[in-house]
Formats: structure tokens, sequence, C-alpha cells
């Protein structure tokens, strides 16, 4: 997509620290680390939503990003990692263009969600999966 | 792996509330939901890190959560949804049991991390990929 800061990013016209690259992704060091080695994974072809990538591009997003929180725990001594994608602006999506952050952790870095539960009322929780379900295209196999 | 809850549950010696079952991966809502309908996703073999699980696994983890997060968009009229997952303690990880949490979101509820970004020194980004490079096994096909 013309106007894509990351498809522009893929075809080599704008300049980024590359940590790994295939024919299906490439991952490169995110510009505001949230700590330092934090990584983007990216799927090649332009997609909005993380809900429109072919299989094998969804493969190798969560195949290549496993293995980067790994190396940053093995080369750069942190004691973990976050997986995270955001899908939608609501959710902390900025770039329209599908991609997955590998946060490296370390036990005293302090970050943390904001986050609170919440509790079903009685049958609610049939109802949500009802209605998941009537939406989910999925093979069982 | 005989004292691990998500073992239990998908040996269904523990009830859930499951969404969606496969072959490789169970999806059921979280007791504690975030937003109702929050979801965890969960491969069959016991795999404390999601640096280790199979290439299978691995796919199936990251279709069945952006699947899961379609659905809970399209069924539950959620504006987005994040996919986040914990590797190890100190990244938020509670359960030994390798989780994608699918986080459906609107647009008023607030939740954010409390990140703040950093920047590198001269040199630095480059010493990171190095290293990360070093303990990366990865295929570029």
């Amino acid at each position: 997509m013309d106007n894509c800061i990351f498809c522009k990013i893929i075809k080599k016209e704008l300049p980024v620290d590359i940590v790994f690259e295939n024919e299906h992704v490439i991952a490169f060091l995110d510009i505001a680390p949230i700590n330092k080695g934090h990584t983007l994974v990216v799927p090649k072809t332009h997609h909005s939503s993380i809900s429109t990538p072919s299989d094998e591009e969804l493969f190798h997003i969560m195949k290549v990003g496993s293995q980067i929180g790994r190396a940053l725990m093995k080369g750069c001594d942190y004691d973990g990692f976050n997986l995270h994608l955001s899908n939608g602006n609501c959710a902390g999506q900025v770039v329209d263009h599908a991609h997955l952050h590998v946060v490296p952790r370390i036990g005293t870095d302090g970050f943390h969600w904001n986050w609170r539960s919440q509790k079903y009322e009685e049958g609610e929780k049939e109802d949500y999966i009802k209605k998941m379900k009537s939406k989910l295209k999925l093979n069982e196999s």
C-alpha cells in the first residue's frame, strides 16, 4: 500500500535495523523501544488486521516472534518477554499494517497493564460463546 | 504435566467454557475476563515457554487467536482486540503452560500499558542485533 510506512520499509524505501527477514516476514527494531531489543515482526503483504494474513504468514509471525523472544533472553540477558499485538485503534494499533511486538522483559522494569477483571452474570458466558461461535471460521482439525 | 492446571483442563479433569478445540489447541473463556469474551488459546502439549511448541502448534495458536479476535468483533460488537502472551514470571506469566490471551477491546475501556520508550546510545542497536542474531535459530525461507 502506497502510503503505509511498513510497506515502505518492506520495499527498502525507508531504513530500519533488521533483525531477521525471510520471504514472509521482516523483523526490525522498534524505534521507541519499551526495553532495548524490542522488535516488531511484520508480514510482507499489507494487512490492516491480523485476521486476514495467510496461514503461512500467521505461522511465520508467531515462529519468528517466539524465536526472537528466546534470542533476547539467551543473547541479551533478559528474563522473559511479551508477545503483543494490537488490532484496531482502540486496542492501541498505531500503524495500519498488522505487526507483532516482541518486548523483552526484566524483573525490575515495572511494566503492567492497568486492567481489572470482570464477572459474568448467570448465563452470560454461554451467550458470549454462542455469539463467538456463530462468527468463527475455523476447522476442527 | 501432572500438576499443571491447563493440562488438567485439556484432559477434561477441570471444567471450562470451551470456545474452540481441535487436535492442537484448546480455547476457553478466561475466568477473570479483562472484557467479557476474553479467551485463552492453549497448546495441548505442555510447554512452559512459547519458544518450544511445534511449528504446527505455533500456527494453530496464532490462527485460532486471530480468528477468535475477529469473532469477538463480528459477534460481540467489540471494536478491536489484543493478542497478548507473557513468557516468564517477570513478563506476567502466572500459569506455567504457554497461552495466548485474546482480549476484546472497546474504545472506552481505558486499558493501557504504563510503558515508556527508551533511546539507544551510539552503536547500541548494532550490538543488540549482533547478540540476538547469535542466538536466533531460524531459516531464512
